[in-house]
């Protein structure tokens, strides 16, 4: 037993594990809850031991956690404290922490320089420049995140209460938004005042939907949310310059393209993996040859 | 004793009172704490009841609240329910409850056709049209009141974290408020997170005072926001028509103009009275010489 490797993979709803040789082939998956170690380290814990556990089983092997040398790529690593508590009590030979950008962006370009976008509820964009990582926006959609999923649904719902108020031309997507409420705007701002970002980007879909039919107010809200995109992307160009992989990630990357700026959208390619492939790929660079080497 | 007229001015952090004769002559003011009767009815009633005694104390009368006929302009007064409540629970003679714009429109165009647009930490525009009311905006900063104090404020955080991204160029009012969260965008994010209006409105002065001196964030954050101030004040021409006054209110209303369109801007004028006078005269028109017919 010279010693199996671990990708972890873990954010606010799920947690997936990938068990691999030290060449790095792929044994067997598991996947369990939630595994945010900053909101709740103790169920992140249990989840992300449970989703270890499965992918022993997975590969047909006895569960041996204290044989497994694991990359963790978890959502909340960003604060000391949860990334302490949590690495004393991995069950792992050897565990590290690292943020869930991180093992994306491996996924996604390998080894070399480059970065990724991420878009989806919110937007995050992760750059790797001569070896050292670099990260943009992220903050939350209150004061951040411009053209994330949950900043578009927020501005449909916006430009549905403009349309009712007559300050903007009614449209068939605020038409639609303002029928969901009985066409009753106080229910939108009930909803509104307790929305979380996944509540207000549930409107996102719609939103692209009826752009795709050329709904004015959806074209204007994307054309909005698309230069959120661009400008970040600009500032991701000014580090990176024209050169190393550019993918975009997340729920929205598929919808986004044709609607950002060219010189953007020409530099766009398919990532190459996904995080947990990320994971297992750090795992085996960090300690693949090494456990025989310690014994 | 033929009746005192009461005009009572209730919101989110005071309630004023003012006690006149049945001609209108003021004979006293009140003032006391918050009477929101939709957030907390029973301290509305407590804070109402407080006032009108001070006003009568004022005007140097032994406080004698059944004998006097009310109109209370009051925040929170769009809900049924918290109306047929605290109406109940009045110790006035004759009591009746309308909204606050209704009587800050009263007191600043008088009895003619027009409008008014209350731009302080909310924005919310009221219409008189042939004697109708109607009202624009104001729904709450999360998805409406464009341009309003906690829009700006928001904007301006916003702006902050975009220049420390390098998303957007730094300037010095996105300097200064890095600055106040000691360059931790961290520390605005955790802010922003739970903010109310106000604590979002708390920006906005710097907004303008940057702006003064030509700062390009805070001309932009202006500019956004003074669009759609005009927006709404396009819909609320499209009500009135070029006639009728057009009355700015709020915090914000003598800063906003030279940012507004010249189209809006040529059409303002002062507002004649506050809406604790436009709240007695409407108590006036309501009760004066009927108390006898009813005795």
């Amino acid at each position: 037993m010279t010693g199996y490797i671990l990708g972890i993979d873990g954010g606010g709803t799920s947690c997936r594990a990938a068990l691999a040789d030290q060449a790095g082939t792929m044994l067997g998956r598991g996947k369990s809850g939630a595994s945010n170690i900053l909101t709740d380290p103790d169920t992140a814990l249990r989840h992300i031991t449970e989703a270890a556990r499965l992918a022993f089983e997975d590969a047909g092997l006895t569960a041996d956690l204290g044989s497994a040398s694991a990359i963790l790529g978890l959502a909340g690593n960003n604060v000391g404290d949860a990334v302490g508590y949590v690495t004393a009590r991995l069950p792992f030979k050897a565990s590290q922490i690292v943020s869930d950008g991180v093992i994306a962006l491996q996924g996604a370009i390998g080894d070399e320089d480059g970065a990724i976008g991420i878009v989806g509820t919110g937007t995050v964009y992760i750059i790797r420049d001569q070896g050292q990582f670099k990260s943009i926006a992220g903050w939350g959609f209150q004061v951040s995140d411009l053209g994330s999923g949950a900043r578009l649904g927020q501005l449909a719902l916006q430009e549905s209460l403009l349309a009712f108020d007559k300050i903007r031309p009614m449209s068939a997507l605020t038409e639609a938004i303002l029928q969901e409420f009985d066409g009753n705007p106080e229910l939108i701002v009930d909803f509104a005042r307790l929305a979380k970002p996944g509540d207000f980007g549930r409107y996102t879909p719609k939103v692209f939907e009826f752009a795709g039919r050329n709904d004015e107010t959806a074209l204007r809200i994307l054309k909005a949310g698309a230069n959120g995109v661009d400008e970040a992307l600009d500032a991701v160009s000014a580090v990176t310059g024209a050169k190393g992989k550019l993918c975009l990630l997340g729920g929205l990357a598929p919808l986004y393209p044709p609607y950002l700026s060219e010189r953007h959208r020409i530099r766009l390619s398919e990532p190459r993996a996904d995080a947990l492939t990320g994971a297992v790929e750090l795992a085996v660079k960090a300690y693949a040859g090494k456990a025989e080497m310690r014994a």
